[in-house]
């Protein structure tokens, strides 16, 4: 046998994950299991840019390692319907095709994605329900529900020939979920007594002490706010929170509103887990906007997406009075049922101050409790890892510092460190003969999705992109005479982000150092040029924009 | 008498009081108080951008009302040390001559601020102590002792002859300060006693419950710290935090080990701030920096900047491996002793995940509580209310939000809404027989303030800056014969911050359509060429770049 060879069946014989792209976070948009031949993948979502990554609408992880070996992946497999492990399901299907696995909720909100990509018949999305097994390659998944802020969530009990891994996905112990379905431990227990290898864990919360109170926690709150508005109750929240969605309708009930669903997104996400039995709410309570709008004001609660204050939102155009079919009302309660994404605090700041500019009541967090996590704290990850009882211990989930909490957690709970695993996103995990060893790390990380663009954008036009942001830039034409090499006319100059004074001194000095150049330059003009005006800017402004210089020689 | 000089003669017999500039926070960085011929200035503070204010410096408040009134100004009053209240010192002394009033801390604090900017013999600094009186114009002014996080802090009440106004400045009711000076709560009370007309208060933490902690809680976290490292500590917060300097050098007396500044601001204030006496620790406790260096690791703590992970502080010099001095050890443990700024959430997050990428233990609140805030929370700012008693409330120092939970918080005592002023910057407040009434609002805001230039940017850089930042440029430079219309040669394409490919079909393309526009043209050609091309790109890229042209006929 080749040394290739043997190291080829090397890695026949071991289990490989591999958290894969993700930004910021590990393990939380993609992970892919490895054994032999066959591939695995679980989950595939989007992350959204940080803002200093400009003009990027979204990001991917990047998957180029499954490129060539794309025929060995034998399924892909959705915990749950939120975003970041759902939104680049079109992406990955468009270069993947492999059967996906996802329980009926998650289902019905990929079939939505993938019609909307015109993907629909081209692969095959299989339902599955908590409790099922299903044998994918060399993987048996069993599905084991779990609670968090969607319903229809599962864990996963992962069997190879390696051993157990169970993956949590995103949860939280809540032992009143809005379902009424709480997580099932004993499914956890059971993978306990058969022996877990290894567990990847959620670890958003890792820094919270505690034990994530229950969903349920809000309903007071709620109930406050629909006791004292005195006019219409606008709810903002994430179109994929359907529990918060079935809470407030809850409380619509008891306080006698009707209640709407306004933008396309909330309303398509309400339709189809009504039609799936996931939003338990009876017919009269609901009616469509137009008609909501009709009633009067304290009859009616507009449930609505801008919870983030994404200005193109409901509640974004609301706030700034650019809303289409109805405006704010100075009677209007609005509440923002949702924590801003890392990110997001000051475009929520600015949303909330400019709806109480245009007179709205807004109620938010922490002002009343009508918002909760939907991912455990430490208290509910130590009763994870004392259920569970892993071997090996992988945080996922996360930003680096959370991982970090995570382990700490785990080695309070007497894990010793060469058992507990933090890793960035590419890095492969390899288990062989019952232990963990640390492979080699991808390269790539995260691809940028911009308009039709899907990686082109790297970072040198990220920098460009900064620095014109920073500095702006000059631009100057000049014609010069072929021969004499002297100008033909005066130098057009057009700036953009820089503030150039066309008062006569300053356009009169520009064209000196410009024609004291000409006359002077022996070599890359254009350099020179460019040099030249850069020190003449910096002087006269103390900034440095991008500057640019066009030569006509004619 | 004229119905002008009847207006006129009406303003002069009120009180009028206006906050101005600050950006999202209201009258935080600079409030005027007008009555007859005299003007106040109370703060003259900088706000830090918000991270869509591409390029810009800082902001500072508009004070373009007081510039035909500058000989008006009888004096500017400061109330802390905090680059809030003092950072625009510089450009309001340029504008304005005017004695300013501070006490020690403060004005030491000022005077390195005036040397740097080379304005120390032109303006005179008087010392105030709290518990002093001073008659500035028409205003008597009396230094309240408060607590907040630096100390030497003052409240002001001006007695005017309009009556009694309180402006609490920035303050914390903290029972065991560090400085183990309480709020002068018996001056309060005899400006209560005196009535009191209005009441400026800090609205910081309005939408907090209960009472903000003392700066003492952070102790237990800081020896918790300091018995578990292993290696050295080093502890970022903001230079002015003199309290935490104070208290980091009290928990190394206690855990035996040697103290260091590092970085020139942290250096200066700490030395300043110990001359006068506000920083009271024994010489043989603290080392230059480079000594430091050569101690054992486990007998040192160093005191540096960076706790909002601005990248060129020391803390963000060593998540990224830049700091010149001296690198990151894995013994480090790194505390960041601040709450992000908000609009700061993520270069923060970012820098604790570097740290941890680097091997250092990170520690930040809420992992352990090693900060506090220095402002009131609900239940001080009722008890101020209740001590002061002023007829009219007018909430400052918050966003809007802020303000408003603020006046939530006085109506819960009983105020009536039409007592209760909730303002945006600009908006002048009279007062005339007892009675508050709203006066005009001023044009203008804030300015910014980036690299030599002051006011200069307004929002049509700043919009171009960002569509420059999301999209890019494309720059088209063409010859074209002046007689033919025809191109002499191929058209010159460069772009910034947009990915245009260079292949053969795509710039074939591109030269059709100009040459086809040069063809068909009747009117302005390059307007023309401009659509066509942003057509051309869009169809090809999804994405909309600024466009340039430039035609040089030949």
């Amino acid at each position: 046998m080749s040394k290739k060879e043997q190291q080829s069946n090397a890695k026949r014989n071991m289990l490989r994950i591999i958290p894969l792209g993700g930004l910021g976070e590990i393990g939380k948009n993609m992970t892919v299991f490895e054994y032999g031949d066959d591939i695995l993948i679980v989950d595939t979502g989007i992350m959204f840019p940080e803002s200093d990554m400009l003009g990027i609408d979204y990001i991917i992880p990047d998957f180029k390692y499954l490129m060539d070996k794309r025929d060995r992946v034998k399924g892909i497999v959705i915990t749950h319907g939120h975003e970041d492990h759902t939104g680049a399901i079109h992406h990955v299907v468009e270069q993947i095709n492999a059967p996906i696995y996802a329980t009926p909720l998650t289902k019905g909100l990929l079939e939505v994605k993938l019609a909307r990509g015109g993907q629909s018949g081209k692969v095959k999305v299989n339902e599955v329900k908590a409790g099922d097994t299903v044998q994918i390659g060399a993987f048996k998944v069993e599905f084991c529900h779990v609670c968090h802020s969607i319903p229809d969530c599962v864990a996963l009990g992962i069997t190879t020939p390696a051993g157990l891994v169970v993956h949590t996905g995103d949860y939280k112990l809540d032992h009143t979920p809005v379902d009424n379905w709480p997580t099932d431990y004993a499914k956890l227990a059971e993978f306990a007594g058969r022996g877990v290898l290894a567990m990847l864990g959620d670890s958003t919360n890792a820094d919270r002490a505690g034990w994530t109170p229950s969903e349920r926690v809000i309903e007071p709150a709620f109930d406050k706010v629909f006791r004292e508005a005195q006019g219409r109750i606008l709810v903002a929240t994430f179109a994929s929170l359907i529990s918060r969605i079935q809470q407030v309708g809850e409380a619509a009930l008891r306080h006698g509103r009707k209640m709407a669903f306004v933008g396309t997104s909330m309303r398509e996400n309400a339709r189809m887990a009504k039609q799936l039995g996931y939003l338990s709410l009876p017919d009269e309570l609901l009616v469509p906007i137009d008609e909501a709008l009709k009633l009067p004001v304290h009859e009616v609660v507009l449930m609505c997406t801008g919870s983030q204050g994404e200005p193109s939102s409901i509640v974004g155009r609301l706030a700034t009075g650019t809303n289409r079919q109805f405006d704010l009302l100075p009677t209007d309660t609005v509440v923002l049922s949702s924590h801003p994404i890392p990110g997001n605090e000051e475009s929520v700041s600015r949303t909330i101050n400019k709806l109480f500019e245009r007179g709205a009541h807004v109620i938010y967090d922490p002002v009343e409790a009508v918002h909760v996590s939907g991912h455990a704290s430490q208290e509910e990850m130590k009763f994870m890892l004392n259920l569970i009882k892993p071997k090996y211990v992988i945080p996922v989930h996360g930003e680096l510092r959370h991982l970090h909490q995570h382990a700490a957690i785990a080695e309070s709970l007497g894990y010793a460190d060469e058992n507990v695993a933090i890793v960035q996103n590419g890095q492969v995990i390899e288990f062989r003969g019952g232990k963990m060893f640390m492979g080699e790390r991808l390269p790539g990380g995260y691809v940028f999705v911009d308009g039709a663009s899907v990686g082109d954008i790297g970072p040198a036009v990220m920098r460009e992109r900064d620095a014109l942001s920073r500095e702006g830039f000059v631009l100057v034409n000049i014609n010069v005479n072929r021969q004499s090499g002297k100008l033909l006319r005066d130098p057009e100059i057009i700036t953009r982000g820089f503030v150039y004074r066309q008062d006569d001194d300053f356009a009169t000095e520009t064209r000196r150092q410009i024609e004291k150049t000409l006359a002077e330059s022996n070599g890359d003009l254009q350099h020179q040029l460019e040099m030249r005006l850069r020190d003449h800017f910096l002087n006269a402004t103390k900034r440095k924009p991008m500057i640019f210089v066009m030569i006509n020689k004619n």
